[in-house]
């Protein structure tokens, strides 16, 4: 997933207006007009960036030379960019592109330090997110679960059946619920149903659901429905997708079940920074030769 | 601060607009048309609610009751409000609603118990958050630092004069630059400088700042710098800020230095949403009684 | 597919805005104000009705009453909605009104026409259009296809992959260009490639594609394609989709080959609307009582 | 009419944000970063271009080349434009792109063809659309008509007094209607008026229309009207529209009456798209020289 | 002209928007939630009030009684609208709300005071205003003008041609270019040319035009090109527009050279604004009685 | 206060839109495609220049070359800026330009005309403007302001608190209003309150009101009041300004009272544009050397 640049500067430009109000007032007293700067964003501490793109684009009217690609691990004291420019613009949006940097770098730092324990335990399960973000920044958040190694699931709403509790508290059953959305939906998505115990899982399955979610099974509950697939000649058929209760402590024992994906809300929801900062290296006068 | 009906609309149909795509294809397909439920929003961990008054905006085309007001602190189980109406409706705005709810919320409860603390240890200090908000969500996680009874500092960048680290690389010495900036802004503007030692702090003080930001000062720095102040009969003309290295743990060692205000990035840059569910609690076609 | 009122509103908003410039000064002059009308939207053809959902939004702040619902086949001089309202808000939106509902129903009617013929041949292949939409209409083109019986196919860009002719002219070979897709995308997307002959057929199927689109076959290879599939046990694990060169004259010599599904640019790109007309049935003063 | 470069780009915009959704998942795959093509549009019937300027304002982040201007009739296998740049921005677009190029190039064509059929047979009559566009492509609509040889007609509501059946259906006469639209509306304006018999074109020429509209009229009725407005030597103060009835078969009839106008809504409501599509002639990438 | 009330909203949320920030942050801390207030717009001298429907647009979540209609003349003390309804709601709108309708009304006092001057004087010329607007309030400048009565002239570049000075310096002479435009645009245009003497004023006459526009004439050279035409027998084929120079000291003089429209830019460029105020009546808790 | 290129951008395309509907339909007929012009804005009597910058943005497809910056006092015909570039381009905005333009430098130089006033009578005195701005202009007009050496007061409703008497009317006595108002508002906040007499001038004061703002006071009230604050040691920790009642005419009576601040609604609310036209220097064919 990746937008478009013109469709990106539009939702760019949004943060950028809602932050700066009228006018960033301090720079334009105490910044001279026609001030140029050279100025490093420096990484703080050690993690995985994400956001270049993105910022980029922010930083439209400056010149930049991005050091970082997206999707990079980097440590302490990393240069991530370097950017040239007048003073006051860049001073006006400084706190913007730290907080959208910081925080798809926090995200996919996060994302990566689960799918490296999963992978250095010899784990192929995916690790992905769900739609458990920031409202408005789905796109953002999702983007740096992906340069984090995550899956995205869903994008939206539209592109995947997803059949949870509250569908079924409607009223149809497993089966012909799954039945249904298979005659219904367009042949070009997936269906996914959401379980709460083994005897359902079977039931999904045999429906011929592509994906079964477990939904807060413990890593035993899991185990056992994937054996029990398996007895019913049904592991093949579907991939099995486990939610819930899933934290970075006991990730490992849920990716030892043998499900295919593991999903988290925590990686969006409950996200932490990756501590950036924006530094001035060299202050001049337009015109003025680079000191 | 709070927007008005009209202006919180266009924000909030642009979230469900992002996450909803071309369509809730689930709903459409499980759940029958003239479906009508009664659900509830139930908190399940204790905290502080906020995003109500939002909520009931992003609800606005179905029935809602709110049984809590923003800033309210609840108990787990708690419902926060109850809803009645179309099931597709409900359900395809279900995870932006929990989205806005539980984050906004998660703010509000986290500033309260820093508040809570501060306040339970006697002191009067202030709670503070910055800029650093998630991208777009400025409205939305400042009012969130509010309703937990925090203070939301700048709303953005044209209400106070803020001159950082960044702005004095440029060149200027304090006192000049506070005086300029004076006689230059708008006399309906306050003027704040942060400042990286105590000297420096006597200098903004005597130029006429309002508030001086005390920048990764430690409590002991912090508590001579107010002692010269005051042997400097400063202290009264001007608000102290600190900012930066603050925490948890360390918050009481602050707030215990005599300065005015404590403010946090963390408050909105290290998120940790507050746990909420939607239950579905009677469901029937749209004419039926109410079983 | 379908979107929530919110977001149809925004984009309604639009289109009456284009065309109405700075107002309908016709019917400023020629109409009294208070002037109240009963009218009605009378089908001239039969056909199949698409667009009432979005006509309600667009007529929301006259009282409207849907006789046919979205989807329902009707007779020339069937009453699709009656209205009442103020004339002069009336007046202002007919054409733009119209211009949605016989575009829409327009393709539905299509649509339909095209997927009786193949029921009533005997044939489950389904019949999808492509993105070959009005450019901004794709919600409301494909919802029509989707009205008429059709499969609405991708809805955007994210929501499947999709490989084509000129993603291929980039380098990969079939089977590591499938192979790939699945190890990079989530798991939640199906992987379509786009194939010229029967062995690149074979090749997808085998390496793992959910669906093989046939590309310009006749009839005659479309048929081969699947009995070499047959052969080769792969037959159920893909589906087979049919593109280019299908028309309403050849539509049931493909349907009769055996592949899933067959889609069609044309349904959405060559358009003809479904004749409709605005009638006034009844005009009075308001306040005054019904005539 | 032409929007200036901003109005356009804003509204192009949204045409590929509607069909990018979250990213070309299938390019981002498929397709390594850094890959450049030569590609051109190539026409795959003969017909007249329309869409050039929209197409080079879509395209503004590539390197393009238009071979072919606007309004031009174009033979099988014209090259229209070639275009250099990144592979996945291109493909990203391919499909809005051509979507408004082959609409827009479609409605040309058939223009075109209807005002080559009259001006051969000698007839100055003038080819007009109507209102009857899709909605929110009033722009695109009428430009391409303009494009193919014909007449915008209004271009939305208030650039035009346009008197029709429901308008007098509230009860004015003719004259008086005219009058007071002549007294009410800015001088700036025309008066157009819509009558169901000769005798009423009469009554219109006579209260000072600028413009009658003989609607539904046989070109029988229409030429003896015309002969009436002479008689009473009105014939050169109004403009005479034939409007309804009119197909590209009878089109000679119609034009033979006199009258001055030929408008058919079907020149934007039933269209059919001129094919093209888009062709890779060399891909390579960045860096690389040019094979 | 006068827009749908969708299309106004948005217009009307947009002014809210700007001038509110985050929020009305005095209301908020002096005004208890759930205040109800009785308020009333009163007119603090005489003049002739526009703005009523889109006040009412802009006071759409409040209870609104207008007493007095767009268009009407008001002496001071004159109550044009009584409001009901949250205290707060109000107050965050209300500075919003007397901006517009003081402005509007300003601009029709001043438009009807012109066009009474030449009424009472016997002269039927019409007043017109220019594209001479505030920027982004063209609809509600030229709207004014309209409810004062005068003529709204050009709503926007399209649906007039108007070649000015600037365009013939492009190169044509007078008569090929009215020709060429004749040929050229939408029959549904007039043709208007400005010209700086009287023969060119007759040239242009000669060429068709629709209405000649006197530009910077002196009343008398005025009345000799009004003879010129009347002696070539070409006054009544076109309307004569005189514009620039005239005040509302001239303007009678102007009014009796026989010109059709008197055309001022002043009428929006230089406008003064009619005084109200926003008066609380009563106020009250929510539930309470009114005292 | 200045906003971001990209935010203006927008703003300035909203203007260029409504004015331009579907295009520039004399400059498409009268000026060739290609033709090129130098052309001038020129000031047509002497002022305060202000939107340069916002008009370099508007002619960002143009080449321009600023002569005159923003804020500087020019004489009748000076040149204000050169532009370059297509003619049609150049014609299609530049009524816009120039609404734009000669609006902000009317407000600029009638606010520099009463700085002057003041400042050669000896005064330090403010001038500042209000709220009462062209709605949606609100930064425009206070840029103005800015620009002609006036303080341009709050720049929306969050960045202040002012408390006036409809908030008071609501029921908080004056003392009680501003102390809750410190407790609950942001640090970062000023408080203003509206007085109507002498006594309430102290009260606020004790209160600890920030700025105190006298009513409707005549000259004479207002220099009692300041007596009466000086008596009673709290002159210096208030600002005070005056509002209501000050005209160009008396303006000296007030600054001479010794208030801070003296406020004006008339600024931006009866505002006389600066006289400037745009004039074509030389026209050629794009290729052909300038002559």
């Amino acid at each position: 997933m990746g937008l478009p640049k013109e469709v990106l500067e539009e939702k760019i430009r949004k943060f950028v207006e809602e932050d700066v109000g009228q006018g960033d007032i301090t720079s334009e007293i105490t910044v001279p007009s026609g001030t140029i700067v050279d100025a490093e964003v420096v990484v703080k501490e050690s993690g995985v960036v994400a956001g270049v793109k993105e910022s980029l684009i922010m930083l439209r009217n400056l010149q930049v030379e991005a050091l970082v690609e997206d999707g990079s691990r980097v440590e302490r004291k990393t240069i991530v960019m370097k950017i040239t420019g007048d003073a006051r613009t860049l001073l006006s949006i400084e706190r913007t592109l730290l907080n959208l940097l910081t925080r798809m770098s926090g995200i996919a730092t996060m994302t990566n330090r689960l799918v490296n324990k999963v992978r250095r335990a010899g784990h192929k399960t995916r690790i992905a997110c769900t739609r458990k973000v920031a409202p408005g920044l789905l796109y953002f958040d999702k983007r740096a679960v992906m340069l984090g190694g995550g899956d995205t699931h869903r994008l939206h709403m539209d592109d995947l059946v997803l059949i949870k509790d509250n569908h079924l508290a409607v009223g149809g059953k497993i089966a012909d619920t799954v039945k249904t959305a298979r005659n219904t939906v367009s042949f070009s998505k997936k269906i996914e149903i959401e379980v709460t115990d083994a005897r359902k899982a079977l039931d999904a399955a045999k429906a011929g659901a592509d994906i079964v979610m477990l939904d807060n099974f413990t890593p035993k509950q899991a185990k056992e429905t994937i054996s029990l697939l398996k007895k019913g000649g049904l592991r093949n058929k579907v991939l099995i997708e486990a939610s819930g209760r899933i934290t970075e402590q006991n990730i490992l024992d849920y990716a030892g079940t043998g499900v295919d994906i593991l999903s988290l809300g925590e990686l969006t929801s409950s996200t932490k920074t990756l501590d950036m900062s924006l530094e001035f290296v060299n202050v001049r006068q337009r015109g003025s030769s680079k000191s």
